[in-house]
Protein backbone atom coordinates (compact mmCIF):
# COMPACT_ATOMS: atom_id res chain seq x y z
CA UNK A 1 0.00 0.00 0.00
CA UNK A 2 1.34 3.54 -0.67
CA UNK A 3 -0.37 6.33 1.54
CA UNK A 4 -1.62 9.35 -0.13
CA UNK A 5 -2.59 12.43 1.87
CA UNK A 6 -4.71 10.31 4.76
CA UNK A 7 -5.79 7.10 2.59
CA UNK A 8 -3.93 4.04 1.66
CA UNK A 9 -4.21 3.14 -1.86
CA UNK A 10 -2.86 -0.07 -3.35
CA UNK A 11 0.42 0.97 -5.15
CA UNK A 12 -0.88 -0.12 -8.53
CA UNK A 13 -3.63 2.53 -8.38
CA UNK A 14 -1.36 5.39 -6.80
CA UNK A 15 -0.25 8.15 -9.77
CA UNK A 16 0.57 11.45 -9.47
CA UNK A 17 0.01 14.62 -11.84
CA UNK A 18 1.99 15.79 -14.49
CA UNK A 19 1.35 19.06 -12.84
CA UNK A 20 2.51 18.11 -9.53
CA UNK A 21 5.29 20.47 -8.39
CA UNK A 22 7.15 17.79 -7.55
CA UNK A 23 7.36 16.63 -11.07
CA UNK A 24 7.62 20.09 -12.55
CA UNK A 25 10.05 21.85 -9.83
CA UNK A 26 10.92 18.89 -7.96
CA UNK A 27 9.50 21.63 -4.96
CA UNK A 28 9.15 19.20 -2.00
CA UNK A 29 10.60 17.72 0.68
CA UNK A 30 11.23 13.79 1.92
CA UNK A 31 12.53 11.82 4.88
CA UNK A 32 13.86 8.67 4.83
CA UNK A 33 13.39 6.59 8.50
CA UNK A 34 14.85 3.53 9.21
CA UNK A 35 12.97 1.06 10.81
CA UNK A 36 14.49 -1.81 12.76
CA UNK A 37 12.44 -5.00 14.05
CA UNK A 38 9.46 -3.26 13.05
CA UNK A 39 10.01 0.07 14.77
CA UNK A 40 11.20 3.36 13.54
CA UNK A 41 14.37 4.56 14.11
CA UNK A 42 14.30 8.26 15.87
CA UNK A 43 10.82 9.11 14.58
CA UNK A 44 11.01 12.15 16.29
CA UNK A 45 14.61 13.66 14.93
CA UNK A 46 13.06 12.91 11.45
CA UNK A 47 9.93 14.63 12.20
CA UNK A 48 11.61 17.55 13.56
CA UNK A 49 13.83 18.15 10.71
CA UNK A 50 10.54 16.89 7.99
CA UNK A 51 8.72 20.11 9.70
CA UNK A 52 12.04 22.34 9.54
CA UNK A 53 12.35 21.82 6.04
CA UNK A 54 9.25 22.30 5.05
CA UNK A 55 9.51 25.57 7.08
CA UNK A 56 12.33 26.73 5.08
CA UNK A 57 10.30 26.21 1.70
CA UNK A 58 7.57 27.79 3.47
CA UNK A 59 5.53 24.36 2.07
CA UNK A 60 2.02 23.70 4.62
CA UNK A 61 2.28 19.96 5.82
CA UNK A 62 -0.85 18.63 4.93
CA UNK A 63 -2.44 17.16 8.30
CA UNK A 64 -0.49 17.31 11.66
CA UNK A 65 3.07 15.36 12.86
CA UNK A 66 0.78 13.04 15.12
CA UNK A 67 -1.60 12.04 12.44
CA UNK A 68 1.60 11.40 10.38
CA UNK A 69 3.03 9.16 12.64
CA UNK A 70 -0.25 7.38 13.63
CA UNK A 71 -0.13 6.78 9.68
CA UNK A 72 2.95 5.58 9.11
CA UNK A 73 2.93 3.07 12.12
CA UNK A 74 -0.11 1.80 10.62
CA UNK A 75 1.57 1.31 7.20
CA UNK A 76 4.74 -0.18 8.85
CA UNK A 77 1.71 -2.62 10.56
CA UNK A 78 -0.18 -2.82 7.07
CA UNK A 79 2.81 -4.01 5.40
CA UNK A 80 4.35 -5.95 8.00
CA UNK A 81 7.93 -4.54 7.44
CA UNK A 82 10.25 -6.13 9.77
CA UNK A 83 13.89 -3.87 8.71
CA UNK A 84 13.51 -1.55 5.80
CA UNK A 85 12.69 2.05 5.22
CA UNK A 86 9.76 4.31 5.07
CA UNK A 87 9.72 7.17 2.55
CA UNK A 88 7.30 9.94 2.70
CA UNK A 89 7.67 13.07 0.55
CA UNK A 90 5.46 16.14 0.73
CA UNK A 91 5.53 18.14 -2.34
CA UNK A 92 3.71 21.76 -3.06
CA UNK A 93 0.75 20.45 -4.85
CA UNK A 94 -0.40 20.06 -8.25
CA UNK A 95 -1.72 23.75 -9.91
CA UNK A 96 -0.89 25.22 -13.82
CA UNK A 97 3.21 25.42 -14.51
CA UNK A 98 4.30 28.80 -12.54
CA UNK A 99 7.46 29.53 -10.46
CA UNK A 100 5.64 31.61 -7.99
CA UNK A 101 3.32 29.45 -4.83
CA UNK A 102 -0.09 28.68 -6.28
CA UNK A 103 -2.79 30.11 -4.65
CA UNK A 104 -4.96 27.45 -4.18
CA UNK A 105 -2.75 23.95 -4.42
CA UNK A 106 -2.93 21.61 -1.70
CA UNK A 107 -0.02 19.95 -0.67
CA UNK A 108 0.43 16.07 -1.39
CA UNK A 109 2.07 13.74 0.81
CA UNK A 110 2.82 10.25 -0.14
CA UNK A 111 4.62 7.64 1.57
CA UNK A 112 5.62 3.94 1.51
CA UNK A 113 7.95 1.50 3.58
CA UNK A 114 9.76 -1.33 2.01
CA UNK A 115 12.18 -3.95 4.00
CA UNK A 116 15.46 -3.65 3.28
CA UNK A 117 18.34 -5.23 5.04
CA UNK A 118 21.14 -3.88 6.56
CA UNK A 119 24.00 -2.71 4.47
CA UNK A 120 26.28 -5.53 6.25
CA UNK A 121 28.66 -6.36 3.86
CA UNK A 122 29.67 -2.27 3.98
CA UNK A 123 29.40 -1.88 7.43
CA UNK A 124 31.55 -4.63 7.50
CA UNK A 125 34.41 -4.55 5.33
CA UNK A 126 33.87 -0.68 4.48
CA UNK A 127 33.75 0.99 0.97
CA UNK A 128 36.07 2.76 -1.58
CA UNK A 129 34.95 6.90 -2.28
CA UNK A 130 36.25 9.21 -5.25
CA UNK A 131 36.48 12.99 -4.00
CA UNK A 132 34.17 15.34 -6.23
CA UNK A 133 33.31 18.85 -6.46
CA UNK A 134 30.64 20.07 -4.18
CA UNK A 135 28.26 21.90 -7.22
CA UNK A 136 24.58 21.61 -5.29
CA UNK A 137 23.10 24.50 -4.13
CA UNK A 138 23.55 26.75 -0.79
CA UNK A 139 21.00 25.13 1.66
CA UNK A 140 21.93 21.53 1.81
CA UNK A 141 20.49 21.61 5.03
CA UNK A 142 17.04 21.85 3.88
CA UNK A 143 16.18 17.78 2.56
CA UNK A 144 14.50 18.60 -0.79
CA UNK A 145 13.98 16.34 -3.23
CA UNK A 146 16.31 18.77 -5.77
CA UNK A 147 18.70 16.30 -5.90
CA UNK A 148 20.70 15.81 -9.23
CA UNK A 149 23.14 16.87 -8.30
CA UNK A 150 23.77 13.69 -5.84
CA UNK A 151 22.63 11.46 -8.34
CA UNK A 152 25.07 12.76 -11.12
CA UNK A 153 27.99 12.41 -7.97
CA UNK A 154 26.50 8.98 -6.70
CA UNK A 155 26.66 8.04 -10.87
CA UNK A 156 30.37 9.12 -11.16
CA UNK A 157 31.56 7.49 -8.36
CA UNK A 158 29.70 4.39 -9.08
CA UNK A 159 31.31 4.49 -13.07
CA UNK A 160 34.75 5.45 -11.34
CA UNK A 161 34.77 2.19 -9.37
CA UNK A 162 34.11 3.26 -6.24
CA UNK A 163 30.65 2.76 -3.91
CA UNK A 164 30.27 6.94 -3.44
CA UNK A 165 31.55 10.12 -3.91
CA UNK A 166 33.13 12.69 -1.23
CA UNK A 167 31.99 16.13 -1.59
CA UNK A 168 34.29 18.95 -1.11
CA UNK A 169 33.44 22.78 -2.04
CA UNK A 170 36.92 24.75 -2.95
CA UNK A 171 38.64 22.01 -1.35
CA UNK A 172 36.83 22.12 1.91
CA UNK A 173 35.30 18.32 2.79
CA UNK A 174 31.67 18.69 3.04
CA UNK A 175 29.88 15.17 3.33
CA UNK A 176 28.71 12.03 0.94
CA UNK A 177 25.86 12.14 -1.67
CA UNK A 178 23.66 10.55 0.44
CA UNK A 179 25.42 10.36 4.11
CA UNK A 180 27.56 12.66 6.19
CA UNK A 181 31.08 12.09 6.54
CA UNK A 182 33.62 11.92 9.79
CA UNK A 183 37.24 11.82 9.73
CA UNK A 184 39.53 10.34 12.52
CA UNK A 185 42.99 11.67 13.57
CA UNK A 186 44.87 11.18 16.76
CA UNK A 187 41.66 9.69 18.39
CA UNK A 188 39.91 13.00 17.17
CA UNK A 189 36.87 13.02 14.86
CA UNK A 190 35.80 16.03 13.15
CA UNK A 191 33.03 16.65 10.90
CA UNK A 192 31.68 19.44 8.80
CA UNK A 193 29.32 21.77 11.12
CA UNK A 194 25.49 21.43 10.80
CA UNK A 195 25.12 24.59 8.66
CA UNK A 196 23.84 25.48 5.49
CA UNK A 197 26.60 23.57 3.20
CA UNK A 198 25.80 20.05 4.50
CA UNK A 199 22.14 18.00 5.72
CA UNK A 200 21.67 17.60 9.68
CA UNK A 201 21.69 14.24 9.39
CA UNK A 202 19.60 12.03 12.61
CA UNK A 203 22.50 9.53 12.28
CA UNK A 204 25.48 12.63 12.18
CA UNK A 205 23.91 13.70 15.60
CA UNK A 206 23.23 10.08 17.03
CA UNK A 207 27.15 9.29 16.45
CA UNK A 208 28.10 12.31 18.29
CA UNK A 209 26.07 11.62 20.68
CA UNK A 210 27.98 7.90 21.33
CA UNK A 211 31.20 9.33 20.64
CA UNK A 212 30.64 11.83 23.55
CA UNK A 213 29.09 9.03 26.13
CA UNK A 214 32.08 6.28 25.25
CA UNK A 215 34.54 9.29 25.63
CA UNK A 216 35.89 10.47 22.12
CA UNK A 217 36.47 13.63 21.48
CA UNK A 218 34.76 15.21 18.60
CA UNK A 219 34.77 18.19 16.46
CA UNK A 220 32.56 19.85 14.22
CA UNK A 221 34.93 21.65 12.34
CA UNK A 222 35.59 21.91 8.49
CA UNK A 223 38.51 20.04 6.94
CA UNK A 224 40.63 20.31 4.00
CA UNK A 225 41.01 17.47 1.49
CA UNK A 226 44.74 17.80 2.63
CA UNK A 227 43.04 17.18 5.74
CA UNK A 228 41.57 14.07 4.41
CA UNK A 229 44.11 12.39 2.86
CA UNK A 230 46.01 12.21 6.32
CA UNK A 231 43.21 11.00 7.92
CA UNK A 232 43.39 7.44 10.31
CA UNK A 233 40.07 6.84 9.83
CA UNK A 234 37.19 7.58 7.59
CA UNK A 235 33.62 6.88 8.11
CA UNK A 236 30.05 7.54 6.80
CA UNK A 237 26.91 8.38 8.72
CA UNK A 238 23.66 7.63 7.62
CA UNK A 239 20.02 6.49 8.03
CA UNK A 240 20.56 3.56 5.53
CA UNK A 241 24.72 3.74 5.77
CA UNK A 242 25.05 3.70 9.16
CA UNK A 243 28.06 3.60 10.46
CA UNK A 244 30.10 2.42 7.46
CA UNK A 245 33.86 2.48 7.53
CA UNK A 246 35.34 4.21 3.67
CA UNK A 247 38.34 2.37 2.86
CA UNK A 248 40.31 4.21 0.25
CA UNK A 249 39.53 7.46 -1.02
CA UNK A 250 40.88 8.19 -4.54
CA UNK A 251 42.67 5.26 -5.00
CA UNK A 252 44.80 5.54 -1.71
CA UNK A 253 44.06 3.59 1.58
CA UNK A 254 42.97 5.26 4.21
CA UNK A 255 45.00 4.70 7.12
CA UNK A 256 46.29 1.11 7.43
CA UNK A 257 43.53 0.53 4.55
CA UNK A 258 41.23 -1.44 7.45
CA UNK A 259 38.18 -0.06 9.40
CA UNK A 260 39.80 1.69 12.52
CA UNK A 261 39.08 1.36 16.53
CA UNK A 262 37.52 4.35 16.69
CA UNK A 263 35.14 3.21 13.99
CA UNK A 264 34.38 -0.07 15.59
CA UNK A 265 33.64 1.47 18.87
CA UNK A 266 31.43 3.36 17.25
CA UNK A 267 29.84 1.11 15.06
CA UNK A 268 29.15 -1.14 18.57
CA UNK A 269 27.70 1.81 20.63
CA UNK A 270 25.62 2.19 17.58
CA UNK A 271 24.37 -0.98 17.54
CA UNK A 272 23.83 -1.30 21.32
CA UNK A 273 21.65 2.14 21.14
CA UNK A 274 19.77 0.59 18.15
CA UNK A 275 19.23 -2.26 20.16
CA UNK A 276 20.16 -4.78 18.11
CA UNK A 277 22.65 -6.64 20.30
CA UNK B 1 -4.07 16.45 -25.00
CA UNK B 2 -1.05 15.44 -23.42
CA UNK B 3 2.04 13.58 -25.23
CA UNK B 4 3.14 10.74 -23.07
CA UNK B 5 6.24 9.76 -24.92
CA UNK B 6 4.87 8.74 -28.45
CA UNK B 7 1.41 8.62 -27.59
CA UNK B 8 -1.57 11.04 -27.04
CA UNK B 9 -3.91 10.89 -24.23
CA UNK B 10 -6.35 12.82 -22.42
CA UNK B 11 -4.67 15.20 -19.73
CA UNK B 12 -6.94 13.75 -17.54
CA UNK B 13 -6.29 10.26 -17.52
CA UNK B 14 -2.48 11.38 -18.04
CA UNK B 15 -0.61 10.18 -14.56
CA UNK B 16 2.71 9.80 -13.77
CA UNK B 17 4.47 7.38 -11.04
CA UNK B 18 5.46 8.18 -7.69
CA UNK B 19 8.46 6.40 -8.46
CA UNK B 20 9.25 8.41 -11.63
CA UNK B 21 12.68 9.82 -10.81
CA UNK B 22 11.56 13.57 -12.43
CA UNK B 23 9.60 12.89 -8.85
CA UNK B 24 11.84 11.57 -6.92
CA UNK B 25 14.98 13.25 -7.51
CA UNK B 26 13.83 16.28 -10.08
CA UNK B 27 16.35 13.91 -12.44
CA UNK B 28 14.84 15.71 -15.55
CA UNK B 29 15.42 18.01 -18.22
CA UNK B 30 12.68 20.31 -19.89
CA UNK B 31 12.31 23.22 -22.67
CA UNK B 32 9.65 25.92 -23.25
CA UNK B 33 9.10 26.57 -26.90
CA UNK B 34 6.81 29.89 -27.65
CA UNK B 35 4.32 29.71 -30.18
CA UNK B 36 3.43 32.47 -32.57
CA UNK B 37 0.91 32.26 -35.11
CA UNK B 38 0.53 28.19 -34.64
CA UNK B 39 4.51 28.36 -34.88
CA UNK B 40 7.00 27.47 -32.39
CA UNK B 41 9.80 29.75 -32.25
CA UNK B 42 13.53 29.01 -32.61
CA UNK B 43 12.89 25.56 -32.43
CA UNK B 44 16.32 24.19 -33.37
CA UNK B 45 17.93 26.34 -30.79
CA UNK B 46 15.41 24.53 -27.95
CA UNK B 47 15.96 21.36 -29.28
CA UNK B 48 20.07 21.92 -29.15
CA UNK B 49 19.65 22.94 -25.91
CA UNK B 50 17.68 19.59 -25.30
CA UNK B 51 19.67 17.93 -26.53
CA UNK B 52 22.80 19.38 -24.21
CA UNK B 53 21.21 19.08 -21.17
CA UNK B 54 20.29 15.44 -21.54
CA UNK B 55 23.94 15.07 -23.05
CA UNK B 56 24.90 16.41 -19.54
CA UNK B 57 23.15 14.27 -17.60
CA UNK B 58 23.56 11.07 -19.10
CA UNK B 59 19.84 10.90 -20.18
CA UNK B 60 18.85 9.17 -23.17
CA UNK B 61 15.77 11.00 -25.21
CA UNK B 62 12.93 8.39 -25.84
CA UNK B 63 13.17 8.93 -29.50
CA UNK B 64 14.90 11.60 -32.09
CA UNK B 65 14.52 14.86 -31.85
CA UNK B 66 12.98 14.74 -35.88
CA UNK B 67 10.19 12.44 -34.65
CA UNK B 68 9.47 15.02 -31.15
CA UNK B 69 9.22 17.31 -33.97
CA UNK B 70 6.79 15.95 -36.22
CA UNK B 71 4.40 14.63 -32.61
CA UNK B 72 4.55 18.57 -31.22
CA UNK B 73 3.74 20.32 -34.28
CA UNK B 74 1.09 17.65 -34.32
CA UNK B 75 0.15 18.32 -30.86
CA UNK B 76 -0.04 21.78 -31.43
CA UNK B 77 -2.58 21.06 -34.49
CA UNK B 78 -4.77 19.05 -32.33
CA UNK B 79 -4.86 21.72 -29.61
CA UNK B 80 -5.64 24.36 -32.06
CA UNK B 81 -2.81 26.95 -30.17
CA UNK B 82 -1.99 29.99 -31.72
CA UNK B 83 -0.03 31.86 -29.17
CA UNK B 84 1.42 30.43 -26.43
CA UNK B 85 3.96 27.75 -25.43
CA UNK B 86 4.87 24.18 -25.36
CA UNK B 87 6.16 22.36 -22.55
CA UNK B 88 8.32 19.46 -23.11
CA UNK B 89 10.12 17.44 -19.90
CA UNK B 90 11.92 14.29 -20.12
CA UNK B 91 12.83 12.11 -16.90
CA UNK B 92 14.88 9.04 -16.64
CA UNK B 93 12.28 6.99 -15.96
CA UNK B 94 10.60 5.08 -13.10
CA UNK B 95 12.67 2.88 -10.69
CA UNK B 96 12.97 1.70 -7.44
CA UNK B 97 14.49 4.91 -5.45
CA UNK B 98 18.44 4.73 -5.56
CA UNK B 99 20.49 7.91 -6.74
CA UNK B 100 22.45 6.01 -9.21
CA UNK B 101 21.04 5.14 -12.23
CA UNK B 102 18.54 2.89 -12.79
CA UNK B 103 19.46 -0.12 -15.34
CA UNK B 104 16.32 -0.69 -16.85
CA UNK B 105 14.20 2.37 -17.05
CA UNK B 106 12.69 3.80 -20.09
CA UNK B 107 12.65 7.79 -20.03
CA UNK B 108 9.70 9.38 -19.76
CA UNK B 109 8.39 12.48 -22.27
CA UNK B 110 5.38 14.73 -22.02
CA UNK B 111 4.55 17.63 -23.58
CA UNK B 112 1.81 19.82 -23.77
CA UNK B 113 0.69 23.25 -25.38
CA UNK B 114 -0.97 26.13 -23.60
CA UNK B 115 -2.73 29.20 -25.26
CA UNK B 116 -0.86 31.77 -23.75
CA UNK B 117 -1.16 35.64 -24.57
CA UNK B 118 2.37 37.62 -24.77
CA UNK B 119 2.73 39.76 -21.77
CA UNK B 120 2.50 42.63 -23.25
CA UNK B 121 1.48 44.63 -20.11
CA UNK B 122 5.29 44.04 -18.91
CA UNK B 123 6.44 44.94 -21.82
CA UNK B 124 5.29 48.05 -22.67
CA UNK B 125 5.12 49.33 -18.99
CA UNK B 126 7.94 47.60 -17.57
CA UNK B 127 8.60 45.56 -14.12
CA UNK B 128 10.38 45.86 -10.87
CA UNK B 129 12.87 43.60 -9.79
CA UNK B 130 14.81 42.92 -6.16
CA UNK B 131 18.69 41.82 -5.79
CA UNK B 132 18.61 38.24 -4.24
CA UNK B 133 21.82 35.70 -3.25
CA UNK B 134 21.78 33.43 -6.39
CA UNK B 135 22.60 29.93 -4.42
CA UNK B 136 21.58 27.49 -6.64
CA UNK B 137 23.98 25.05 -7.97
CA UNK B 138 26.74 25.74 -9.87
CA UNK B 139 25.41 23.87 -13.31
CA UNK B 140 22.57 26.69 -14.25
CA UNK B 141 23.41 26.01 -17.91
CA UNK B 142 21.83 22.46 -17.86
CA UNK B 143 18.18 23.29 -17.98
CA UNK B 144 17.00 20.76 -15.40
CA UNK B 145 13.15 20.41 -13.38
CA UNK B 146 15.88 20.96 -9.89
CA UNK B 147 13.90 24.71 -10.02
CA UNK B 148 13.42 25.33 -6.37
CA UNK B 149 16.06 27.87 -5.54
CA UNK B 150 13.95 29.77 -8.17
CA UNK B 151 10.76 28.87 -7.32
CA UNK B 152 11.83 30.44 -4.05
CA UNK B 153 13.26 33.78 -5.00
CA UNK B 154 10.62 34.52 -7.36
CA UNK B 155 8.46 33.80 -4.70
CA UNK B 156 10.06 36.18 -2.25
CA UNK B 157 10.16 38.65 -4.85
CA UNK B 158 6.57 39.19 -4.99
CA UNK B 159 6.29 39.02 -1.30
CA UNK B 160 8.80 41.98 -1.54
CA UNK B 161 6.30 44.01 -4.10
CA UNK B 162 8.33 42.94 -7.05
CA UNK B 163 7.72 40.72 -10.48
CA UNK B 164 11.33 39.03 -10.56
CA UNK B 165 14.61 38.31 -8.46
CA UNK B 166 17.51 39.12 -10.23
CA UNK B 167 20.55 36.77 -9.13
CA UNK B 168 23.96 37.75 -8.15
CA UNK B 169 26.88 35.65 -7.21
CA UNK B 170 28.98 37.40 -4.35
CA UNK B 171 28.28 40.44 -5.76
CA UNK B 172 28.39 39.51 -8.89
CA UNK B 173 25.22 39.74 -11.24
CA UNK B 174 23.99 36.33 -13.00
CA UNK B 175 19.88 36.68 -14.51
CA UNK B 176 16.96 36.44 -13.35
CA UNK B 177 14.72 33.53 -11.75
CA UNK B 178 13.56 32.53 -15.16
CA UNK B 179 14.75 34.93 -17.64
CA UNK B 180 18.58 35.95 -18.45
CA UNK B 181 19.27 39.87 -17.81
CA UNK B 182 21.00 42.55 -19.89
CA UNK B 183 22.07 45.68 -18.90
CA UNK B 184 23.10 49.10 -21.21
CA UNK B 185 25.24 51.80 -19.72
CA UNK B 186 27.10 54.29 -22.44
CA UNK B 187 24.86 52.53 -25.04
CA UNK B 188 26.72 49.24 -24.87
CA UNK B 189 24.71 46.08 -23.48
CA UNK B 190 26.32 44.16 -21.02
CA UNK B 191 25.04 40.75 -20.39
CA UNK B 192 26.42 37.61 -18.15
CA UNK B 193 28.69 35.40 -20.47
CA UNK B 194 27.29 31.87 -21.72
CA UNK B 195 29.13 29.63 -18.90
CA UNK B 196 28.10 27.37 -16.19
CA UNK B 197 26.63 30.01 -14.18
CA UNK B 198 23.96 31.43 -16.54
CA UNK B 199 20.78 29.45 -18.41
CA UNK B 200 22.29 29.81 -21.89
CA UNK B 201 18.69 31.55 -23.42
CA UNK B 202 17.12 31.12 -26.49
CA UNK B 203 16.10 34.41 -26.75
CA UNK B 204 19.43 35.86 -25.05
CA UNK B 205 21.00 34.76 -28.49
CA UNK B 206 18.01 35.77 -30.67
CA UNK B 207 18.81 39.31 -28.50
CA UNK B 208 22.43 39.77 -29.06
CA UNK B 209 22.15 38.18 -32.65
CA UNK B 210 19.83 41.75 -33.02
CA UNK B 211 21.83 44.08 -31.34
CA UNK B 212 25.01 43.28 -33.96
CA UNK B 213 22.56 43.69 -37.09
CA UNK B 214 21.43 46.91 -35.67
CA UNK B 215 24.87 48.43 -34.62
CA UNK B 216 24.35 48.70 -30.82
CA UNK B 217 27.68 46.88 -29.01
CA UNK B 218 26.86 43.88 -26.74
CA UNK B 219 29.66 42.58 -24.35
CA UNK B 220 29.40 39.01 -23.02
CA UNK B 221 31.41 40.00 -19.24
CA UNK B 222 29.91 39.70 -15.72
CA UNK B 223 28.74 43.02 -14.38
CA UNK B 224 28.87 43.49 -10.46
CA UNK B 225 26.03 45.23 -7.75
CA UNK B 226 27.33 48.29 -8.32
CA UNK B 227 27.14 48.27 -11.81
CA UNK B 228 23.61 47.42 -11.74
CA UNK B 229 22.84 49.97 -9.87
CA UNK B 230 24.56 52.36 -12.26
CA UNK B 231 22.93 50.69 -14.99
CA UNK B 232 21.20 53.33 -17.66
CA UNK B 233 18.63 50.66 -18.82
CA UNK B 234 18.13 47.07 -17.68
CA UNK B 235 16.14 44.06 -19.40
CA UNK B 236 15.00 40.36 -19.24
CA UNK B 237 15.20 38.01 -22.21
CA UNK B 238 13.23 34.70 -22.02
CA UNK B 239 10.93 32.83 -23.98
CA UNK B 240 7.85 33.94 -22.36
CA UNK B 241 9.22 37.13 -21.20
CA UNK B 242 10.49 38.43 -24.50
CA UNK B 243 12.39 41.77 -23.75
CA UNK B 244 11.03 42.84 -20.64
CA UNK B 245 12.29 46.59 -19.35
CA UNK B 246 13.14 46.47 -15.69
CA UNK B 247 12.61 49.67 -14.38
CA UNK B 248 13.04 49.51 -10.74
CA UNK B 249 15.39 47.99 -8.51
CA UNK B 250 15.14 47.35 -5.11
CA UNK B 251 12.55 50.08 -4.70
CA UNK B 252 15.34 52.74 -6.92
CA UNK B 253 14.68 53.23 -10.44
CA UNK B 254 16.65 52.41 -13.55
CA UNK B 255 17.80 55.23 -15.43
CA UNK B 256 14.59 57.63 -15.54
CA UNK B 257 12.64 54.67 -14.50
CA UNK B 258 11.50 54.56 -18.21
CA UNK B 259 12.07 52.39 -20.96
CA UNK B 260 14.85 53.15 -22.67
CA UNK B 261 15.90 53.77 -26.24
CA UNK B 262 18.02 50.45 -26.60
CA UNK B 263 15.48 48.38 -25.24
CA UNK B 264 12.79 50.04 -27.32
CA UNK B 265 15.09 49.10 -30.23
CA UNK B 266 15.51 45.66 -29.48
CA UNK B 267 11.98 45.55 -29.06
CA UNK B 268 11.09 46.52 -32.53
CA UNK B 269 13.81 43.90 -33.74
CA UNK B 270 12.40 40.94 -31.65
CA UNK B 271 8.68 41.63 -32.93
CA UNK B 272 10.06 42.24 -36.28
CA UNK B 273 12.55 39.02 -36.11
CA UNK B 274 9.18 37.10 -34.49
CA UNK B 275 6.99 38.41 -37.35
CA UNK B 276 4.72 40.24 -35.28
CA UNK B 277 4.87 43.63 -37.15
Amino acid sequence: MLLMNDRFVPKKEASVSYLDRGYVFGDGVYEVFRVYGGRMFEPEAHYRRLERSAAALKLRLPFPIAQLDAKLRELLLRESVRDGTVYVQITRGVAPRAHAFPPDAEPVLIAYCTEVARPLAAIRNGIKAVTAPDIRWLRCDIKTINLLPNVMAKQEALERGADDAIFHRDGVVTECTAANLMMVRDGVIYTHPANHLILHGVTRSVVLELARAIGIPAREQPFTLDELARADELFATGTTAEITPILEVDGRPVGDGRPGPVTRKLQDAFERRVGLE
